[in-house]
């Protein structure tokens, strides 16, 4: 049962994989980068859960499970995500802002090496390793609202509208991860392993594959009015 | 006898460095970068193969023996040796086109990654990894046979030549490493270990310093002609 | 006693990285990415000290210890304080070199993989994996002391002066370390535990905070001289 939903998941991001190429191919005034990463994202994601779903990606230690494809995964395909996002908040401006890109990856990457380290952590270590990776999800919450966010908003009003929306999708996904790793096994052991199984593959598919069908389609209209009103250079 | 061939590819390695630095010295018109590439290389896969030489780069498991430390080496130069490659189809060119860059490494690690697996995988398990990496293979070959071959054809004819030739001679190397790895022990058995192991001294030699000879040349040819007609601004 | 001593480390970092937040909420002409480095580098390195003192990030093998959190700190912290170095002697260059800063990075990486090699080799085999590293070190302390150095003097006086302070500041540190690993039990033993110990914490925040806090202030200083005399282009 647990092959199986990662088998689907896999499949899943493989056609999510295909369908970003194929859109690549007319990119109505996207810049073929944002192609790249929309693309590359499942790729990763879908092998790391191949590897769960081929019986590899997983230790049994203390009686519980630890996916560590999960952050195999995630280390490549979150800073990814919040690459994308702040690409679309800075797609009118030529000069992107590195200081805050940097940042925002930074912070990720510390968040997902403190929940790597929490999953493999018991007691209060645990709680120590995962306080750390709220506060990175918080710096990283901080940066997608406010200097992201007055970015697009100051560059074009429906670009603002669009990275709002992105940024609202982004953010209510990336806040039921760490609750539902908390209430998990890998957490608190509230819930059974079955639901954090399932949390972890339905959730996934919507904040990437989802995600990225929501940012290049808003951008895909923003590029073709752009492409029609030849008012902003490219 | 294992031992010896690793020092030996090691020695060869760091005077391919040297060399590389020698010619640095007298650039002729190529950007610094592509030195700095050129002898980063060498070094790197020198060190990861001394590992090796010096008895700790492999692992015993199974009655076969996986060498890791080949795996530390691709998962550098692989996509140095593309980086190279795509610059140089860019050699004309003042932006740099950051998407095909992104999508080529990006596709080089998946494959070196999924290699790695395959490596440490069994049955049934190995043919699907080592089918991806495969898969990710053939991405690459296309990268660089179309949209890239495209650029320096598009950009200067002598360039486009010297393109070909170097991408020519990096495919039929590249096409030759999933042959002996299949056919040796990591992947079929067919062969025998030690031919494997001289396969993996004698392939990279070619593929690393030999390309970068290659690629080198053909670049402070045209960089001495750019140089002399003075049409081409730097 | 161990553990304390890193817990007091763990809240001096967190102290230099809410610092270095407060600097950069008042610029004074210093581009944001220079206090992004500044702040991450403490809170990375906070962060595997703090594995220390939570008894995780190290490994008691042959009657020793090998703290690899260590390690793990500085493949990260090392290119982030030689690229702030770098960005400073760069200071006025609208284009940063990329090849100087590729060059730093490669070697200093090379550095600490072939530093961390050694810990866990043993005999002759430690000494070879050593002596590259030191290898690695004098390149890039050729790199700082030669072209990086030029760049800073040539570009202004006031700016050669700061960067030669700066390079002094964090050549000594550097020299420093691979001395006390080579006298301490990673090298020949020939100090106690807890002197390598205590020199690993003081070291780090003399050559850490410290260099970012001196970096920082001397590029404040320049930041605003330009912003009055406004002759210099942002």
């Amino acid at each position: 049962m647990i092959y199986t939903l990662h088998w689907v998941y896999f499949i899943i991001m493989a056609a999510g994989a295909v369908y970003f190429y194929v859109l690549s191919r007319n990119p109505q005034g996207v810049p073929r980068y944002e192609y790249v990463i929309a693309i590359f994202i499942p790729c990763w994601s879908g092998a790391a859960y191949l590897s769960i779903a081929l019986g590899q990606g997983f230790l049994e230690s203390n009686e519980r499970v630890i996916y560590f494809a999960r952050y195999l995964d995630w280390v490549v395909t979150t800073p990814l995500l919040l690459l994308a996002l702040a690409l679309t908040a800075m797609f009118y401006k030529k000069e992107k802002d590195k200081a805050l890109i940097g940042s925002l990856i930074g912070a990720d990457m510390f968040m997902i090496l403190t929940g790597l380290i929490a999953d493999f952590s018991t007691g209060a270590q645990k709680y120590i390793w995962y306080s750390l990776g709220v506060l990175a999800l918080l710096i990283i919450l901080y940066i997608i609202w406010y200097p992201l966010r007055n970015i697009a908003k100051s560059s074009d009003k429906q670009l603002g509208k669009h990275y709002t929306h992105t940024a609202l999708y982004l953010t209510a996904f990336w806040f039921t991860y760490p609750t539902v790793w908390l209430l998990g096994p890998s957490g608190l052991g509230l819930t059974q392993d079955g639901v954090e199984v399932l949390a972890f593959i339905i959730l996934p598919i919507f904040s990437k594959v989802g995600f990225s069908i929501l940012d290049l389609g808003g951008l895909r209209k923003l590029g073709l009015q752009k492409d029609k009103s030849r008012t902003v250079q490219m």
